[in-house]
């Protein structure tokens, strides 16, 4: 049966108020006329609290992750396509193949409906395209002044394939250190359209789903990819330092191996931020046995999101969990965790 | 590895300021000191982007809700423990056994780290409680004044026993209507703190996971549940009214039948609310087989959350999906979904 509504959302000059959090009639027009219009699929359409999903046999990977970036519309992407890609990609990076969503959106009061509706068909085409419906949410709004546009936190869920073991502690010395792409794209293109800056060329987001590259390499080496990360928030650099801590191991790479954009390096330069530290979207870090490093490498560059993937160093003993790498210039040093914050509101 | 900080985390007197949402070394300390140590769980302390779940065979429930209920703390409860009860309780209405939680923490940058502690206390405890470790989480920080406090976006999982079919489009014409107990308590509560109001009885919160109430029902009855919903925003009059709507069924329901607590009749005459309308967050509303209806109730009145459930009406055949009352004075009107707002930011 169908709910009528005395007249459609107005989605041209219409606006965000507080009774399409309330769980009345306004909300319900707001999830039939937006959420289940372009999210479209049998259990949103069920309008039930929860979905209920049929999975195959296997581990289950969650993941969840907060989105809040500013401004809501950036070169390259917007949040409803990075709130899609984040949490794909943070289920991707076990290895699993992610398969539905869920969406928790906080609305501010005042935030334009065409807004939200641009949001939300981005969102959708970036679900759809990474093959993971949405398929439950929910939506709450704050009065003006209590949030900023539109946060997104999104939930993924994905099954992790029989003999697949990819975890941070499992790095080792004498293991290699892919990188699949340029590193820099998303912070620097966020940080362009936040400061209105021009640059001969438009630095676009990389934000992007990973889990079509994570299963051509998971299909090519699968117990041969021991740790898998996204450098997103504190970039490379963290990213890094991360699987060291988890794995009590150090780190050596090499500067000159690193892949970047020559516009997002002079980018870099001229607002004072150092690239090994800016966030990323649409990369991974894998570590590998040497030995199954080249074939892994082969497989990444045959993918369109690996072309640029490099090999950028290797797993060291080290008791201190120090990364280090050897600089251009031949000397060495040690690449630290970051201490304050770069760039806020990046994801 | 440990990770070691220059300092501890400061407790009593610190702030969360932008570095905590990162990704550097003050969020891993806020990680470590504060979620790691009251969550604690080993999915936690392997500090993975996702969890990785056992589950047993079966349909898998899957529910997301956003929190952002002001104020934070509210007698009877604080936002913590309703970011566990309000997703627990989703994902119980499909039948599920709810067996997992994934926590993503908006914070705004000047939030004491104390306000913080007491809510991840206030947090792991109800998980502990309602047997759902969160094993995964996300915190983002977003700048004074684009936020309030905290939001918390929680995720949960169950997997829905064999046998059981309990979804909102399953109530038929001569059903009964089972709730499980008083109405409006939490909605009262919460209007009352926000507006320092005092009655002769201080009026708790009824925040609660449901969970172990429905698993003994479903125990009792797993064939004959056909609907389950806890009337949280929008209170019992929205959740009957989208049952109808979901099972192009009417409802008759009686007045005298409908459990409130005197106190909390007596605040919403005061405060201009009708209970009907006020959230609940430790309610159910149950459909079921007339058969059925008096062996579920003596389930529901042996478990402590279930001590005032009575029959409160039944389901009746209409085209038009009306929800309708029988008054206490014998006339019969019609409870409409609510359109605008009564209580914002309730949940």
């Amino acid at each position: 049966m169908k709910k009528t509504y005395t007249s459609r959302l107005n989605l041209s000059t219409g606006k965000v108020d507080l009774s399409h959090g309330g769980g009345g009639r306004a909300m319900a027009q707001l999830i039939d006329e937006l959420f289940i219009k372009h999210f479209d699929n049998d259990w949103l359409r069920q309008r039930n609290d929860q979905a209920l999903l049929s999975l195959p046999a296997g581990r289950l990977a969650i993941s969840t992750d907060g989105h809040v970036i500013s401004p809501l519309f950036f070169p390259g992407g917007d949040i409803g396509s990075l709130a899609v890609h984040g949490t794909v990609n943070d289920v991707a990076m076990s290895g699993a193949q992610p398969l539905y969503l869920a969406a928790g959106f906080i609305l501010e009061e005042g935030l334009p409906l065409a807004d939200l509706e641009r949001i939300v068909i981005s969102m959708a085409a970036a679900a759809q395209s990474a093959g993971t419906p949405i398929v439950t949410g929910d939506t709450k709004v704050v009065e003006r002044g209590k949030g900023d546009g539109v946060f997104i936190t999104t939930t993924g869920v994905g099954i992790v394939p029989e003999g697949v073991n990819i975890a941070g502690h499992r790095a080792q010395p004498g293991c290699a250190v892919l990188l699949s792409g340029t590193i820099g794209d998303h912070g620097v293109a966020i940080m362009a359209g936040r400061e209105n800056l021009q640059f001969a060329t438009r630095i676009l987001s990389d934000s992007a789903a990973l889990n079509g590259l994570v299963a051509a390499m998971v299909a090519a080496a699968p117990a041969d990819i021991f740790c898998l990360r996204d450098p997103t928030r504190g970039g490379l650099a963290t990213a890094l330092n991360e699987l060291a801590q988890q794995s009590g191991v150090g780190m050596l790479i090499d500067e000159t191996q690193i892949p970047i954009r020559p516009d997002v390096q002079a980018a870099c330069e001229i607002l004072g931020l150092d690239p090994l530290y800016v966030a990323n979207e649409g990369k991974l870090v894998c570590i590998c046995p040497a030995a199954a490093a080249e074939r892994l490498l082969a497989v990444m560059r045959e993918h369109p999101l690996g072309r640029d993937a490099a090999i950028i160093g290797e797993v060291v003993a080290d008791a201190h969990g120090f990364v280090q790498m050897r600089t251009a210039f031949g000397g060495k040093r040690i690449v630290d965790w970051p201490v304050g914050e770069q760039l806020p509101r990046i994801c």
